[in-house]
């Protein structure tokens, strides 16, 4: 089974408010499609335009505290909000003649101080066993500790990677892979292949640096370090063309990491 | 905690593709946000003109057999459909300052043989605790006996007053409760209580009339004979101004079974 990670940037543009980059997603799914059924799928989708702007208004993470009344209302337009965006991707898929099927994050994740403490997993095992490829998606959760907050799609896949032995989790993104610096600096350079100490070092590069030199991606790499265990995990562009059939072909267009 | 079950007939024309009754829908809304916070509620919709033409067209109820391919789009698209009329009601309810949540209810329940053998309640739980009004709807379900099948709004209702122990369940119809013989039917009296007996007795005589004479309401009244263990029943007309303020009230508007 293998998990793709559909990030935000790539499915949404994320200066511009729900706005769907149906292009990218088509040509996402035609990739699946040359490998589904041999091969066993589930997606996860981040918020992009669609959950960032309702999340920061309504200052989800921040938990049920201040106008409860009103954050309660923004937790659920939140999550209609992602359950649109999770909408135009399933009806892609589905003029694909892909069985996406939507399961909604909230329903069956707890989670507390930002990690999944509780999934229920047994509908999803059962999609997949009756041929489903199931969608999650990036979504409002609630959090033992402070009632409401966010769970980021990062997290769901890498929860079910671990759960459910993927085989592969293959993270699709607006840039070409992990770089040795920010990618927007110059002389930046991609890593094609890191290992766990590999990793580890970018993580200390970047906390002593103060920042997150490799720009935004110091949780996805603590997550990978987590995946890792079990499944090999690739960072790829996922607007450029061809890039998922090679990873699902077993080339490495952007950055691996094999299991450890 | 109370169980609001919002039938498919009230909240939409069900000859009218895609119809949706907002009004009704907005008055429903109006009259539970004079109650809540001090009660609990819990609703469940049925699928109305959203729901039934799709899972009519793709067979869903015969299970993932046949054009299996075909059948797991129908599947989907059918859950899509159910989220859109979802999300109209769960519209309403923010906009009446409602803190509705939507729960998909198939990631969280999975049926054999039309019931539901397994039920993931605890987010359920934990929303209530928070002080949301979980919003649950008649659905596609992964089904262990054929693979794929339609759980009912009523399904569902009967379900969690079970084991959340409900202390009402209110069903609202388009009729104004359960009559002696279809309502249609010239002469039909409104029963305004019945009895572990009464419906024993009404169930008893449509069936050895070989038809559902109450007006295909015979499995709503089966699944009262269960409810009634945990929690009182109404049927009442829910397109009627003020009904429902009266069972919250303590009133009866329509038809009551008190639990046993």
């Amino acid at each position: 089974m293998i998990i793709i990670k559909l990030g935000g940037s790539v499915i949404s543009d994320k200066n511009t408010p729900y706005s769907f980059n149906r292009e990218v997603v088509e040509e996402i799914a035609e990739e699946i499609a040359q490998f589904y059924p041999k091969e066993s799928f589930i997606l996860v989708h981040g918020g992009g335009s669609f959950g960032h702007p309702n999340a920061r208004e309504y200052k989800i993470r921040e938990g049920l505290i201040g106008d409860v009344k009103r954050k309660r209302i923004g937790f659920s337009k939140t999550h209609q909000a992602m359950l649109k965006l999770n909408n135009l991707i399933i009806e892609v898929f589905l003029e694909k003649g892909l069985p996406a099927y939507s399961v909604s994050s909230s329903s069956i994740f707890l989670i507390e101080n930002g990690e999944i403490i509780y999934g229920e997993l047994e509908i999803l095992r059962k999609l997949l066993e009756k041929g489903f490829i199931p969608v999650l998606f990036g979504d409002t959760a609630v959090a033992l500790e402070k009632g409401i907050d966010i769970l980021s799609g990062d997290q769901i896949a890498g929860y079910l990677a671990k759960i459910l032995r993927a085989e592969k989790v293959i993270f699709l993104m607006d840039v070409d892979g992990i770089y040795d610096k920010n990618p927007r600096e110059k002389g930046a350079k991609l890593i094609t292949e890191l290992t766990k100490e590999g990793i580890e070092h970018l993580l200390e590069s970047s906390e002593s640096a103060g920042i997150d030199v490799t720009g935004g991606i110091g949780n996805k790499l603590k997550k990978a370090l987590e995946i890792a265990h079990y499944s090999d995990v690739y960072f790829i562009n996922g607007k450029v063309k061809g890039n998922l059939t090679k990873v699902l072909q077993g080339e490495n267009p952007g950055t691996v990491i094999k299991r450890w």
